[in-house]
């Protein structure tokens, strides 16, 4: 399982068609068959994140080729103020962590 | 609701001792009433992240005056290396999102 967080600022007077780009890339991320969750979610003062989840790394790869990635994600580009950061983490088995 | 991604390295010859600690941690949040998720990841070169997610800001509160996060909390301090970096994310109303 990969989930990331992929953190970024929007331009203020831009917000809104930030905000309308960003819930299109949302419902169509979740209709992907390999991802189990994507969400956009505030940082506050202009800042915003998309929390992703996917199957394997596969998925997360398949993600980044998908048309509406592509397309949504160049068409948020001029709201976007600075670099993105992504964070890129994987899940722990569980009987590992609870050390059984 | 609210999302704390809690990142954080640990020491690498004490890894195990933080799986086991920071699994007790993971299993007893799960039992708060506000919490709706809680979970240990990895960034991989030991590097881990805390991804929790709370029904509102009180639950998120709530959370941290829990004898289970400061008895655990204090018993992981000696294997992590360096400060924590703590990233916290509110969720957006999603018909804002899509423009509705």
């Amino acid at each position: 399982m990969i989930v990331v967080l992929a953190r970024l600022a929007i331009h203020p007077t831009l917000t809104q068609q930030f905000l309308d780009t960003a819930g299109q890339l949302v419902l169509a991320s979740r209709q992907e068959p390999g991802c189990l969750g994507y969400e956009l979610l505030s940082e506050g003062e202009g800042r915003y994140a998309f929390l992703e989840r996917y199957r394997d790394p596969e998925a997360a790869q398949a993600h980044r080729k998908t048309d509406h990635f592509r397309t949504l994600g160049r068409a948020m580009g001029p709201f976007i103020d600075g670099p993105l950061q992504v964070i890129q983490l994987s899940g722990i088995d569980e009987r590992a962590e609870a050390g059984a």
